[in-house]
């Protein structure tokens, strides 16, 4: 049983960690932070919560949350996160942080695509927190990042493949879509569901945060360099990211092959499905913490590499919740055996 | 040929009149205003009208408008719309509010359900402006306040059995449910695509504005003391209202008899379809300036009568070029030859 | 542990029961029948349940079945599970059937809003599973009858007020609210997403079958004549029920004397929230077993009472689980300690 | 004023026919057909048109036909045209073909693609009824063959720079997203409202029909060998094409240059619109006959193009019309100057 808050509890993010920790059999939630929201019940700002779980959100209140919790989520948008980590660190916790600020290992390339690293010297010892690559790493972590979620997607497709050498590295491209709670639970013009529904639009072609992240690792864990185009478009659905890669083979293989690679690579794998023989559906994954793979031919030497995650649970909350458990010696599905609803 | 201006022209409302008026071949637009993108073309805020309509946003300046314009729209929020009005007409213009300001006849009314009057010298002159019922008031008005839009489905559809004394004007029920489009452009967190898609709620139950609008047409035109229920509740789609509404037969009427007084009651109206046999959709009438109508038997002095509209046109930008037409003697469909989609 | 078949597997109805008994502690599922997909594994018709619930599809064979199940659910249209229960309650199996087909008391009013009855002798037998109200009769049953949707959430929200004389259970009204799911997996014209997205309509008003069920329900248990229109309409989501309620007190009350009333009649019930002075959303029941009810005075006398469901779930798969509970003894939450997702 | 007839007036691309052909000053619509409605009223199937085109439903009588009729567009499923077309054309009639059928120039290769060809004397008559580029032919053409909805899409944003050499034809991909009502009207389980909704997935993966349609017209028209990955995807909306296009410069360019190459390849032509620096979004042309494209730089050597049309007009009835105005001689824009609602 371990004891844990959650700072940042309001946001989507935040709202889908307390729904997954308030059901988690080792955990205990020890208190749920929200600016906005101070002094209100969690269940009054999200009512599916009534009757489930009953807790005051609180202002941000570092020590008194260090005498209560031995692990803190942290679910604050980046440039805040690296404000408070360092002293949660320093308080002797562990720290699962969801935002951006400790995902690179490359200080100047945070710097590039987001701002100025207010704690650079726990840059390093950050554990890039990718259950199915990194879980040595994420078992004696003291400061896990919680990935992106268009890198989770596009990582868990393309890594088994450049690693094995099967495809090339070079001209990878990314065509990848999301749903809207990607964007987060902030109003603004472009969420407003007038602008959304029965609309579709790529945005920050070429210019999106999340390229470097997935360039990062690829490269850091592959030793290849890897060059890569990453095209991110809004879906008018909730939840859910599919991405459809295009990558070349290094030399002519079966898709059969293929998918055995995939297979082999994660087959201790809980949390990935590799689809053989149909195409993928975010249906299939969303409400779920499952990664969905699947690889076509489209040509001697191209492919067609597809996923899809539910981007609130594997390309956030869930994934957080997967490395509390690697890191603290749970089984790595406690608290995660969500099944998807379809419809 | 008239020159018009449109005061507020990137709300859904003003961006909508923006739309119709620019093909309406007697209108010309001389100016258009919006306080948050003046000095913007008005196709980069609204690209849908790249290569169709052509203007650069202004701020307001009442003389330069009243300078250009014989008659103008005023799109503003309720409260700043009384602030601006009285200084058009006393220049000589006409003006078509679609603001809240001048709906009433009551002054304490609007005051009790918005707020202090600002012109109140102005309110018994305003023509409230619901061509099919006050046609002829519209038609030498200086000041026409365009209808809210739930009042112009619930008044169009109760009004005639109420007028010849078929239903009881007590114990109304008027069940409306209304696309989001009708709560403006302006984002908020309940308009945020992940809060509203896939969601159905009622809000402000008997306690909802247009409530008192309804009343108050209702019980002047009919001369009657008028008791209603109004719920209002927010669908998950764009575009359109649809009300269903309760009441009792004064004596038992055949269904024929109460579809023959809708027929009769509109019979040179044009934007009026009355189903004699068929339930309402809002995709019949979305995108176009219609307003549907059927009345059905639930039991023998029972009835249940349907309305449906686009909330933005019927309900909004298209009944004020319907009263402009009505008001500068032009054909009554001019400019409104909309035909929806369906799909 | 008890082993089950659920007979009709792939329906949406079908798919939610697997889905919710997959996870259930106290259950086997020995067999799961469909015509259509027979042969076949589960999860390649619904692929979400991939990796997390394997078994083949079988044709419908009744000894088969008798053999190794000691409950069956049939989630068969109407008409078909009265040719199939009664061979199965013979073999000495409690069956729960989701069809219409047991839900009424009276045999006549069955056959005159559905079809002749195959198996009357089971009609008085068969116990309507309701279980905040019927619990006692189901804890004993060897048949229960699965309410319908719209009746559940109509009944959970009008009959605590009806059997406490607070509501006249004349003139009552309910204007009811449907996600598509509610119509079923089989493909129509009216059900293509192009006919339903952005769309709304009201349908069969004043004629749908539900209206019977909701009034023999409510007569029988009251011991009142009940009179009340119900007006069906089909909104654009997927899952879910809201209803608006029209009634008028039997002599004025606080709104608080009607809250405290629904809360003290559901006191011991865990599926029911009662809201105080909030107003229903979908989004905060979908996904749960939850049926939340609140009630608004919208004059001395006259009331709003709302209530809303998951239309899959407390409508229908996850109200059968319930009823196996009770029945069973076991907890009656017992794998349905569902959080509805919000988003 | 042309006379003509529309057969298969009730699928979604009939019915978008009958609308813009019924408000189309030149046009007199003579007959429409429907083998599943004849002898009813267009309005009863489709009642958005109600009071705006009146006209009976027929089975089709090609002796009737002809001799009412000019012109005639068939809307009906590939396979089934070719049966018919023939006769209409050794009539004497005009035809604008909206199936396959007719749009290959390699009988072989629709022969791959779909069936057996009924009707090869008439393949190579027969012109691709792609306006912006093949606007002399389609002006002499007596059986015009309106290209499929991604065709449409794909070929206009890119042969320009094809066909100006600023890009290799070799390594092109095209990862399309498409509205449901590409898919038609008839129901069927992937394209029930449940199904869809908040879903998204790609399908055909290298398979689909139309890309062997892109290729020979890309082939044809820019004398190059030309090789290109199709992936077309599932959108939760009704309509709208839009697609993502990677591709590599001859040599090095400024977005400024690609631009150009676009503006003045389109100079003349009403329907397309280049966006200099803004990303597309389907509301910006749904609704609307317009193509909107743009590109932009993602490298040294590597672009994205993009490009999106309302898949029911541009993508299909708006472009039959198009066709029918440079056919018959009327401005290019007649009956097409539909502004889209954006929301």
């Amino acid at each position: 049983m371990i004891n844990v808050s959650i700072i940042g509890a309001t946001g989507y993010t935040g709202m889908e960690l307390v729904r997954l920790l308030a059901a988690h059999p080792e955990v205990k939630i020890q208190q749920i932070t929200s600016e906005s929201f101070a002094g209100r019940e969690i269940a009054e700002i999200y009512p599916h919560l009534k009757d489930k779980f009953k807790m005051e959100l609180k202002s941000i209140n570092i020590a008194d949350i260090t005498s209560k919790s031995e692990l803190v989520f942290t679910a604050l948008p980046h440039g805040i996160s690296m404000e408070i980590v360092p002293e949660l660190i320093n308080s002797g916790l562990k720290v699962i942080d969801l935002s951006a600020d400790f995902r690179y290992q490359s200080q100047a390339l945070y710097e590039n695509w987001y701002q100025q690293h207010l704690s650079p010297e726990l840059i390093t010892e950050a554990v890039y927190g990718l259950p199915e690559i990194n879980q040595k790493a994420i078992s004696t972590a003291r400061l896990i990042a919680n990935p992106g979620c268009y890198p989770t997607a596009s990582i868990l497709a393309l890594y088994p493949l450049i690693k094995e050498g099967l495809i090339s590295p070079d001209n990878l491209i990314i065509d990848a879509k999301s749903g809207v709670s990607g964007a987060g639970r902030k109003p603004s013009q472009q969420l407003h569901f007038c602008e959304t529904a029965e609309n579709f639009k790529a945005y920050k072609v070429g210019e999106h945060r999340h390229q470097s992240e997935i360039i990062e690792k690829l490269v850091g864990w592959s030793g290849k360099e890897v060059d890569l185009i990453f095209t991110p478009h809004l879906l008018p659905v909730k939840r859910g990211i599919l991405i459809t890669c295009y990558a070349i083979l290094e030399e002519e293989r079966l898709r059969f092959d293929l998918i055995k690679t995939y297979q082999k690579f994660y087959s201790q794998k809980e949390f990935i499905r590799i689809f053989e023989d149909k195409e993928l559906e975010l249906k299939y994954v969303t409400g779920s913490n499952y990664c969905d793979i699947t690889v076509k031919k489209v040509g001697p030497k191209k492919v067609v590499i597809m996923a899809a995650i539910d981007n609130l649970i594997k390309g956030s909350a869930g994934q957080a919740v997967q490395n509390l458990n690697l890191n603290q010696g749970y089984p790595e599905k406690m608290g995660l055996e969500l099944t998807g609803r379809y419809i």
